[in-house]
């Protein structure tokens, strides 16, 4: 399995987090609580963190009704990164290697489910990134499958970061583009709302992929989903919900676009957490 | 329940730290995180901190066999404290209230387990202490009933920190104290090794509560630990650890000392985490 321990861990602290903030009573926390325990248990044999993910939330979902519980945050991220499009656009049309600032751009926005509410914090990222190497970095190859591409499907991940997938999209300058977005709101994931918000429309077909937990998982994606993955030539997936889905695919067509965020998905890569990477199977 | 499911989030922290330290598979370490689950499933209805921190101790144990995880933390700690024996026994021989000063360096001592190596940490909470009113404050009613009583009752917390109770026993100039470690080792918390020394059978009885659970729990002590525990007209319990396990009992003459260090046990009290606290049930 990619995840290990490690991502229950991750699991307890966002949710002892979550359960700080919510004004419901000390009896229902302990029970969601120990539900959480009891979850993790069932299905440690396949433990897949995107699925726990998925399972967490319906757990939650039966105790304090079902809720788009990040909306604020999603609203608030995606006016953030659109504030600041322009700044980033004319940096990449100016740029001499523009497809290269534009996967810099749309890497940097990985940071977004982090620092939502700190607009210096993303624009130092940015800064970042645009000067730091990437530790995996298959750039090149990826502009050239693109140029060569009947077909591109581009997975997104967060609100306010798809500000930036939509600027790389823009760049790549490729007729046939579809962006995917999750099936219902989970975390501060990107949805047809959010696609919409920042018309990402007006530059691809925006898709569903039929499935609401913050990964990819194509066991559960819906039909019209999978026949576009499966004739897509290349497929970028954005962040490392994405990863987490997909790696264990091993397709050779998959570029992985991210800010490697946690010790799992780095020793996964061979790389640092708070490494940048542009990776794919070889 | 003392205890509620932030209590289990702190025990997810701990051990997540403990699995980062330990050189184990890693198929070992997902294990060991899901029988820490599973157990907390099981003891759900009657969650309470100690007995589920004993429960995780014996688990860990069939994965890595027996061992005082602790003993070079306490070794440190203990020398530590040593080492600062004489300006504080000086500082309370020379004190206009010298009991005060003895209770308030007691209850400094509890910051222990939080800064083993950090001997700044200590001194700068002892002047801390030394300085701050307590949030709940019954040393009168101890020093007075200290005067009255024929047997005095000390529950000892952890190493390092009973070099501090070693002062303030010193300091009660009673004939007939006794000092309990746990009948084990269990954490960091005191056992007859760090008792011996430290000294403390020259100012006290030392005996053994005859469990190895990080608290007092009478239901699994001894039946020596038992008598002098219900003969004893003060008892004088250090620790949250030990409140735990006794703040239920409700009795009278036990004395509560405690640097306050969580959410659970400062809404018990009614008092701020963080808080130095000399209390007991009215």
């Amino acid at each position: 399995m990619v995840s290990d321990y490690r991502c229950f861990f991750c699991f307890t602290k966002s949710y002892e987090n979550l359960l700080h903030r919510l004004e419901i009573p000390v009896d229902t926390k302990n029970t969601i609580t120990c539900e959480m325990a009891k979850l993790y248990t069932q299905q440690f044999e396949e433990f897949h963190a995107p699925t726990y993910s998925r399972a967490l939330r319906e757990m939650l979902y039966t105790h304090i009704g079902k809720q788009d519980m990040y909306i604020q945050q999603k609203k608030d991220s995606n006016a953030l990164a659109l504030s600041l499009y322009n700044t980033y656009k004319q940096q990449v049309l100016h740029s001499d290697t523009p497809f290269d600032t534009a996967v810099r751009l749309a890497v940097a926005g990985n940071i977004v489910d982090f620092g939502i509410s700190h607009s210096f914090d993303l624009e130092l990222t940015i800064q970042h990134v645009l000067q730091t190497p990437f530790a995996l970095d298959c750039v090149k190859e990826l502009y050239d499958d693109i140029a060569k591409a009947q077909t591109v499907l581009y997975l997104g991940d967060n609100s306010g970061e798809i500000v930036f997938d939509k600027i790389l999209i823009e760049t790549m300058m490729h007729n046939t583009v579809f962006f995917a977005v999750r099936g219902a709101p989970v975390l501060n994931d990107v949805t047809i709302d959010d696609a919409m918000l920042v018309g990402m429309d007006t530059v691809s077909d925006v898709i569903s992929n039929g499935y609401d937990a913050p990964s990819t998982v194509l066991e559960y994606a819906s039909d019209e989903f999978k026949e576009i993955f499966n004739k897509a030539d290349v497929i970028i997936s954005k962040g490392q919900g994405n990863l987490e889905g997909l790696y264990s695919l091993e397709q050779k067509n998959i570029y992985f676009l991210l800010m490697v965020k946690c010790d799992v998905v780095a020793e996964l890569l061979g790389v640092k957490k708070g490494d940048f990477v542009v990776t794919k199977h070889n």
